[in-house]
């Protein structure tokens, strides 16, 4: 089973043996992870696509790849033609191909675990018009074929200090339990591994940079709690720390608890953080499921005092690694022989020398001239380039601290740039500048807010392909909802909830040329609160400090306020960062933040 | 039946004949127009309530009238609380109330010919899971029992000249035809009064201020069309201008025509533009209905250069009235004795005397000191207020001419401004030149320029409550689709719809203190394409001239570039309306148009 070819064919044998006449593969896991851990990567094993987002779905003669825009070359360089054929999405969805392809009266399976209920109903509809329809698997039968399938992370599930959280867990369940009340419910099920992580003041190390643990939680109306997860995670320290507000049951026995916990009561499930089986399981159990986001999201979003001081903290930590690291690039790199793999092995090792860094929060993005122009470019030994003199070279990495998470992007030159550049620099920055600067009333969203970072592409017919902004957890998720900065309606969800006091948030707008650079100015921002004629304005105050390249900054184009900011903001990095420098690092920092 | 108990009553009694247990009375009529005729205002009659927009619900026992929060306090003052409890919507739906008020297996009437297949839809469910029914009705209970049931409008249909539509109905007609064959289907339905007025190249007077006529059309995929209207509205002249390829019919066989004339056919039809008696009647018939958006919209929102070319000079000489106007206030008001009344008077009479005004385009909204701050104020002569010294006057009005349809709304101070009216005002006009200057590429919609509009408000913590812009047709509907400048979501319908090259649109952001005043300024503009770079770059040139107060901008508060905006609109002003003007009239204007 060494080859795709084989892989599939080993799977069709066992959809024989379901009685299946189909089956769907998607990229996702039983906590619709945004990441998933490598027992849940069943659509690389069986395609070799390796992207983050995509789905197959194999029939007995057929089987298609469903992708989108960004990986239309890559799904052909990975995936073999003659097994499967490549779609592209959104103009053909799954239920589409299927409802066309599948033998009328076919039944198709999918896992309940990996689809949320909306998706199952929409799909179930598109097959029936057809005389198909979707069945649920009890066993995926990926998982019966895939001899070798890693099995999921054991790794120890540990207590976050309260000191850094800022609050109990008791605390917390005491709101959700309140809200439960206000809402006329038992119990709420909790899928979302962030949610969990905050919701119990636990960390864990089974997703890649983001630290929870596979579990889920049921909190109910007394404010207690049920925990599922591997037995192997809980040690004595972590069931202390929980106490005995907090039941602790294997992993293996959420379904059954499900079925038989909640006859006649009213349980509220996130229809967009859960997976289908779970309502299935409820209703089965005779539950009455009531949709409602997940209780933790917002609370989750809405840093307290202590988590923006551990942000604080670990921004200034970031920000003196990345200004070591801006030094030593424009040093080296116009020397030649760097390239994309051992500039990002030198920040980590920046990074790593803080002797505080628990892990990078996503895999760092490195990408020199042209590469940076390719949206969600992960560098590897095959794409890896040299950092050419008189290149555009781009950063965007983050470290995962115990205080907090941080994500930062930065774009330099190595040598020289041409005027296009600076022009197109100087344009980023303004739109960088125009969402740190803006005030807003309360009950705006960051839809609203999106067109000011691009107002000055725009000007020039020009944007840029990807929101302006996410959220961003306290050592948990990297991206985190519920708000956005991003254009409203289509992949953004999020781009209509209203910021509030405390959020933390991403600015990164960017430009990118195809086949040349790529640009992006990305420091995080929280949202706080100010008195104008005794009105409450939100605006953003920025966290991140490291120095912009002063060499690609048009002075003459940005207002009297615009330069006001750049002076403002490095005499902030100088401040800051400055003064835990020494030495050349500090005589090189002075240099790039003197005023413009 | 003087009375709204006796008409209640008399309704009561029909709905029992009609072995009906409940009825609906929306405030709309066959076409979902925004404004509708006297014979079709329903529920003014059996409420007393007249504002834009709401609706009533009547049971045996109970009846309730539902409006939204802009008329709160006008319903209560017009409506019999004895007779009809007050509802919010969208607090509380109508199909929300009758599902928990109407009893259990009971007939609630509807009439198909008044309401969208989603609304019918939806209450249908609410209704159905409550053990109640939704029934259309043949012919509308309240037409039964209001005796003096005003007749539509017999008033002829004119032929629009085609100087000034700029394409013949012919060759719309062959792109109807066109665009209907990419869709495979065999005929499109046009219910929207505007859009056949515009398809077929003529005028009606059946609406107020909206010169469109009550009609129904039909277009064929060979391009000829079926017209439904009264007989008496078709003259010769009209007949001869349809030609043989419009085929015209009474309009009472509509329903029939959809019934025999579609069996086994594909007939487009817009769900939001159309009654659900159209699909009704379809579906009896054997047709296949499927939802497009109505295919005159677009094309008749993107404007050619002979609508265009009228919409210029329309709105200067729309400018050269608003300025004589300006004046003549600017002489009169501070001497006492003008009412909000005398003045919308005097503007009507300079608006006439241009010798080609063949209606205004809507109510002239004027007003003075609090009143302005009202959202959707009518002046009438129980509000009528005088203009005071050192107060607001604001005045929202438009002209309907052959060439083109006016909207302008000018703000002015009576006396002298204290500094917070400056303030504000200057915080409008600052959005307003936002919007001006703004530029973005192809596939930009207005929704995500909108927030440009407020964003200097915003600095302050404070907003306007309605949208930024709406699209404005030629000599035909003063609010006209699909594009708009306002925020995405809710009620703004269009809010998405990418902007193009021809649109027009209004650029009105304003500013409201209860109880004090209310601003706004408000011009039309026409969305032009520049190059850019080899780039195609969309932004708007300004087609309203006529000046600002510059006794109410602080130009401390404008940039440099919005500075040169001012300077550049007012000389604009003065090159276009100044030449039409002579002696004091144009000195005044001199005056008003030097540099800041």
């Amino acid at each position: 089973m060494s080859t795709h070819a084989d892989r599939l064919e080993a799977l069709r044998t066992q959809l024989k043996d379901d009685a299946l006449d189909g089956f769907v593969v998607p990229l996702t896991d039983e906590h619709m992870s945004e990441y998933v851990g490598s027992y849940a990567q069943r659509l690389a094993w069986l395609t070799g696509f390796d992207g983050s987002a995509g789905a197959a779905a194999v029939l007995p003669e057929e089987a298609a790849i469903f992708t989108d825009g960004r990986y239309t070359i890559q799904v052909r360089n990975q995936v073999d033609g003659e097994l499967f054929s490549y779609e592209d999405v959104p103009q053909t969805s799954i239920a589409q191909w299927l409802s066309k392809k599948a033998p009328s009266g076919g039944r198709i399976g999918f896992d309940p675990w990996l689809h949320t209920r909306a998706w199952v109903k929409a799909a179930t509809k598109a097959l029936a018009d057809k005389g198909a329809e979707l069945v649920a698997v009890e066993r995926n039968p990926i998982d019966k074929v895939w001899i070798d399938q890693p099995a999921p992370s054991k790794a120890k599930l540990e207590p976050y200090s309260q000191n850094l959280a800022g609050k109990s867990s008791a605390a917390k369940r005491a709101d959700i339990a309140a809200w439960l009340k206000e809402e006329e419910a038992d119990a709420a099920v909790i899928a979302a591994l962030d949610s969990i992580a905050w919701a119990l003041n636990v960390r864990g190390k089974d997703v890649t940079h983001t630290p929870v643990a596979l579990a889920f939680l049921v909190v109910q109306a007394d404010g207690t709690a049920d925990l599922f997860l591997d037995g192997d995670k809980v040690d004595g320290e972590l069931r202390n720390h929980l106490g005995e507000e907090v039941r602790i049951h294997e992993r293996s026995d959420f379904e059954a608890h499900l079925e038989g916990s909640y006859s006649g009561k009213a349980v509220a499930v996130d229809p967009e953080r859960s997976v289908a089986a779970i309502e299935m399981a409820l209703e089965r159990g005779g539950a009455k499921v009531i949709a409602r986001r997940d209780p933790a999201v917002l609370p989750k979003a809405i840093k307290n005092e202590a988590e923006i001081a551990g942000h604080r903290a670990a921004q200034e930590r970031d920000g003196v690694v990345i200004s070591r690291f801006l030094k030593w690039l424009e040093e080296e790199a116009p020397k030649g022989g760097q390239d994309e793999l051992s500039v990002a092995a030198k920040l980590y090792a920046l990074r790593e020398e803080t002797g505080e860094l628990k892990d990078i929060s996503f895999d760092t993005i490195s990408g020199a001239g042209a590469n940076g122009a390719l949206p969600h470019y992960r560098v590897d030994e095959k794409s890896n380039a040299k950092l050419e003199n008189n290149q555009i070279y781009l950063v965007d990495s983050g470290g995962q601290y115990l205080d907090g998470t941080t994500d930062i992007t930065r774009t330099v030159i190595v040598g020289t740039p041409t005027d296009e550049m600076i022009d197109r620099y100087t344009r980023v920055l303004k739109g960088h500048i125009a969402i740190a600067r803006a005030r807003f009333p309360e009950g705006i969203s960051g839809g609203r807010l999106d067109s000011f970072a691009r107002q000055y592409l725009w000007e020039i017919g020009e944007d840029f392909a990807h929101g302006t902004g996410h959220g961003v957890g306290a050592f948990l998720a990297v991206h985190e909802g519920p708000q956005r900065i991003s254009p409203p309606g289509g992949a953004y969800a999020g781009a209509d909830e209203p910021l509030r006091e405390g959020m933390i948030l991403s600015n990164e707008p960017g430009f990118y040329k195809e086949g040349e650079y790529g640009m992006r100015i990305e420091n995080l921002v929280l949202v706080v609160a100010h008195e104008v004629e005794g009105r409450r304005v939100l605006g953003f105050e920025t966290l991140t400090f490291a120095p912009l390249d002063r060499r690609l900054i048009d002075k003459e184009m940005l207002t009297p306020e615009e330069r006001r900011w750049v002076d403002d903001y490095h005499a902030q990095v100088m401040e800051k960062i400055g003064s835990q420098l020494t030495g050349e690092d500090k005589e090189w920092l002075e240099a790039q933040c003197k005023p413009l």
